[in-house]
């Protein structure tokens, strides 16, 4: 007997799970892609994505993933040669700067470990000793999946204004967006690069690079880019065909329209905060199992903590314990800990990671923290006591309850007003 | 801002959650009718079905939803004007009545009202009594939807062949089938109803009648029974247009083949320990939570519940704000109580009903409590505390823990050589 | 080798090609029967069929096909032991009366053989017999879907009036609904049943009755009508429940708004303009391989031929091998030949019969009779020349070719103010 | 009134027409990307590709369209500077020598116009002139998707290989791989490009290079190859995560798997078969058409015309005129003429093209050619006679006739006792 055998939850950080709106847009038959309604289409994903992102630049969409996207942001600003600096906090830290270094770009990592966010400090010496302005772009990971460390992006721009560092500054957006506040206009972002496969609810394919005036300026100082990922005829999606460099990616982007369909529909605001107090829910229970148990939250700052991902430690073999059990007996997929022990290493069984990123809800979460409890019992993991009724606290807190009079359109309606001012 | 905007949880006493299998296998362009795939698929459902129902009976598929499977098991035993008995412990009773009655067939309801099963020594007697042999047939609800009553119908059986009584024993499994244990042979049942929309995952559309020898010699003994109504052409799936009274139910077809696939996988035995199991959880939920507040299950004895639907009481206007806060801040659609006060009254707005049957695993059902809890808070219900854990600790139970070498045959899971290295 | 590895086409009269927009709407996860949105677009239902149906009347939904449609018309009009006329000119005219004498009516069947109309004369003979009004209903098909004979509805209403009668008017439209003009109020029809897998595109399991006044006055007079078939509680799309006579059909709900959707789009002149030149273009090709061959279509007037359903005659084996060889060859799987001779019999392999209902268009009746004569070719079945070519003559005539600038949008587009006077 | 408004047949040569089986299986959640079913599924595909590229030699799965492969295929073998020589027939062929250029490396394009094939002694001679061996490829369009000029790459390879010369022999299969016969080893070729939307029969979304031992060497002489396109990782699917450079494309293995299934079923000889026959029925009807009006096939000579796609002129408007009519009226989407002209210009609307790859069948294309005639017949565009009848023979012939015992086998039909022993 298990007791898995319902509709299966993915919670690990991204893929995500995919609104059943998104799915069902995309099984259609092949569109005309020179001219008709996928190219009439096209033009109006671009201000929503906008919207996403917060900025009033400029964004180029590719078929890739999200090591596409960060190859293509780099592509278009930096020279072969030419110097990034790269603070790393997590695996995608360094990730990005070994794709620097694939494009022949000098990538200065400064390792801040798993645990650690950005040391804005370090990153101001550094800077600061950089006179002749080698360093051509800082990559920032806004959250690093791995460690689920949240960094401060607005900090890293203000040091490096301070320094009068004419540097890009770049954001790794792939875990965060659509999840955690990003402001990329307000906080001086240059380049940011995201993927469809998490807060955008879409299934992996599509990379995005948006870029400011101040990045479209490197592009055009550099002798050459790769066509694949030269970001200039991407700008205008009038030229469609040019547009995705080839053929578009055409049963994405209807599946890109229903997500900011229902992205537009919920709102920025609302959507953060969601994810904030989901985030919050999880913690609260997670604190309660290590009141009394070896479960710990990787990141110890809840400031410092992301919204969509969360990572922890257990102790090996806890981990992937506790992962086959609630795969198989709860229906629960958890995602494994990257990164935080050598693959094949006896601690590597030590870590897991939730994803709670995108299309997720209080039902959702909460089924996965109780399964988490009842794992951790089944196998005799000791852990602390009142975690579920804590994480429930935060949901119930997170709403505030509804006045007197029931709604009558209660099954599937949205907030309005109160929400709006909540969010004020 | 809601927590709602995530996969909804529809968890409503029927239509219940739809597996992705079965909705994919749904979505495909029209068959043909009259030869190839489709009629060849159609033999191999029967036995499917049967295994479902522990019978070697026969079955007739009806384009219906239950209410017609009612119809038809009627309109092929019982000639208008006989007459027939009816225990019933909840709306459903009733309304299988109101389906005789509609066939002029005179209905003799034995109300037991909404909290209690069938009195089988008053069952007994009324057979006794009717020493002329004009009951035609006994009515009985295994699991009543309204109040989740679950009735012990081989105890029904004993007390007909007691009786020495000919009275067929009709069952209606609507709610049931494939959720609570049937087994319709052993427990001597003559003519069992079903529908798709339940415990068979399907969308609403196909009624089935399962139905005995004995029944089919009374079918035979009608002078005439309704075209649409009549099993006797159904009982032959090579006359496929016949089988159907006309047109196929092609796409449900494809669904009911994709479900049966998945009801075999897991076996009959699996299926209903998970249903137990899980129904146990939701009861160990209600009690903590009904130790503390006006929270109540329905059934006050166990051993007297349905595993598939849970009916509760929580006072007006509680029941219906706790379902509009779940629905709205959580996602999570609960059922609305059925009979068990006037529609347009004030009590009415005292009771809900949880739905667990089909497609359900342990993170839905522990997703479920947590956001009743929520809601409960939120709305300021008072609730006993301990509830989460209490359900958490059901399913720990009810999956012993696997032994020191993690199975290899984890649902979703694969292993790599160093995991099983470490695990060892 | 073969040439049919591409997408398949089902030219059968019935289920019909089911339009992608139809499958991608019942692509979904069940939905809440009580409240919400189901529900709430239910009501919209029923002025779009009605428009279709071309009423002001009333109309109710079942979950059935066209043989339960017929069963709910009869039970609701027809009380058994009366009496009703049933000029049949296909099986399914036989086919009605068998649904009739099932329910113990007495079915009075006019057999007009499997090429000819209905007698109105001999119609009106019988009625004028009939002074006691025994006769309660006339059961007239619109299209006899064995035979495409396609009756004037209005004329019977011409001769029962005549006749001074107070018989019923009941049409069987399964065939012709939204593909062969109907208009039920003008024509003076009574009572009209419809199913969903033929003009209106949707998978079978919903049937359709509709009904005036005068006949919801019969209902009333009735002493019973049995639960499921009673029209009565399906006037009120308000009461939900109630309305389907218990669980809704939720999948085919959605299907069907979807294809009222494109029905209302294109509007039903238009419509039924597109099924007259399509048949034109079919009879066309038809004609002129009969001209050298043994290919005959079944009806020999035009006038006299449905527009959604042909019946041809080629001779055994010849109708048995050309179905073989477009189906192995050329992906397009034709209508066996219903009822024209015995099945088993060496006649039966004579005949077969083109479906062009519903989701149907210029390409695929030009495609399935190119199959047509491939098929005749590779089989060495005479036939004459010229037909692919007659039949590509009045696609072209269908459509008066556009001004002389070339329309910017044309891929998706519809013809608007032209075809408007067009159809005027 | 139109007569489009049925299944629309999307014509263009590429995206093709997706299978529903397609379609199906890329309809479901976000599946664990780290182990599990996926991973397990995916090198399983590795072999089946293989099958369809007619190679034991390596294969890389992008995540990208047709241009990314070319830009990969590139990345891995050429360094910055170096020099390849491109044979151009079409649009194509100068497509990839700018993405060349593009990487900096130097392309010397050898322009064969836009209706002429490869000349083999003009390759041949240049390459003997490169004495330095500073050529380190050849690219070559095995089918110009633009031009639909089909070139002989066995030919090619002979002329390297009499010049003794070292070049890697590099062939774009986008538009002809799995339509048009290609042997990847027997041929010789090195570097193989292909993308998924077309004969794969899958979304854009997915490009591959299939490469050899010689090839793989290139690679590893190279200093550096960007990581997004380096092809060394991608070598064993054992490796997931690094196989497909980060996120895999989830939903586009499970359509990948779908259709390579279909391809396995039928076998490759049977597909070219199916394409090469439905080919000679396109060019058989354009013939008859172009003998008597202003129709011209643009490849003169049958044996360089590719079996998948068939570029047309008819002269301005016509072209333009005739594909608006055909969406407009009769539900056919033709694809534009491709670099025949400048776009803007008049004598652009005088040419287009029709896509015959993939999932296409004898009926699809009979009703594109009698959807064609329909049009230049309503657009009184001058056309030769008898053109429909004449694809019709091609299609008849192509297909022998069963012997007298019609095949037990037909791809739809199951064929009862009767009709066995009739035929008999």
């Amino acid at each position: 007997m298990t007791l898995a055998n319902g509709r299966p939850y993915l919670a690990i950080p991204g893929p995500s799970v995919m609104p059943e709106e998104v799915l069902r847009a995309m099984h259609r038959g092949a569109p005309n892609i020179y001219e008709g309604a996928l190219p009439d289409m096209v033009a109006g994903l671009v201000p929503d994505l906008r919207a996403v992102a917060r900025t009033s630049g400029h964004v180029a969409i590719y078929i890739a993933n999200g090591h596409g996207a960060w190859e293509a942001a780099l592509a278009n600003t930096v020279a072969p040669g030419a110097r990034v600096l790269v603070p790393a906090t997590g695996r995608f830290g360094h990730g990005w700067a070994e794709i620097a270094q694939g494009l022949g770009i000098e990538a200065e990592v400064i390792d801040h470990g798993k645990r650690a966010p950005v040391d804005v400090s370090r990153l101001a010496e550094t800077l600061a000793a950089d006179r002749a302005h080698t360093i051509k772009a800082v990559l920032a990971t806004h959250v690093d999946t791995s460690t689920s460390i949240r960094n401060d992006i607005a900090a890293l721009r203000a040091a490096i204004d301070e320094a009068g560092h004419p540097a890009l500054l770049m954001a790794d957006c792939i875990a965060s967006l659509a999840c955690d506040r990003f402001e990329m206009d307000t906080w001086g972002v240059d380049v940011m690069v995201a993927a469809s496969q998490k807060g955008l609810m879409v299934p992996p394919g599509l990379g995005f690079v948006f870029f400011s005036d101040k990045a479209a300026a490197a592009r055009a100082a550099l002798p050459r880019v790769s066509r694949y990922w030269d970001w200039a005829p991407r700008a205008d999606p009038q030229m469609f065909y040019q547009y995705f460099g080839g053929t578009a990616p055409t049963h994405h982007l209807y599946g890109l329209r229903a997500a900011l369909d229902m992205i537009g529909a919920e709102g920025m605001e609302a959507i953060w905060s969601r994810h904030a107090t989901l985030a919050r829910a999880v913690w609260a229970a997670c604190e309660r199992w290590g009141a009394d148990g070896p479960l710990e939250l990787n990141v110890a700052d809840p400031a410092l903590r992301s919204h969509a991902v969360t990572a922890l430690r257990i102790g090996a073999p806890h981990g992937t314990r506790l992962r086959d059990w609630v795969a198989r007996e709860a229906g629960v997929t958890l995602g494994i800990g990257l990164s935080m022990a050598e693959p094949g290493s006896a601690e590597w069984h030590g870590f897991f990671r939730f994803g709670h990123m995108g299309h997720v809800n209080a039902h959702m979460i909460l089924g996965l923290l109780g399964s988490v409890e009842a794992g951790m019992r089944a196998l005799d993991i000791p852990f602390g006591r009142g975690a579920l009724d804590a994480a429930a606290e935060v949901v119930a807190g997170g709403c505030p309850a509804p006045s007197v009079q029931p709604a009558k359109t209660a099954s599937t309606g949205r907030r309005g007003a109160s929400a709006a001012s909540l969010d004020g």
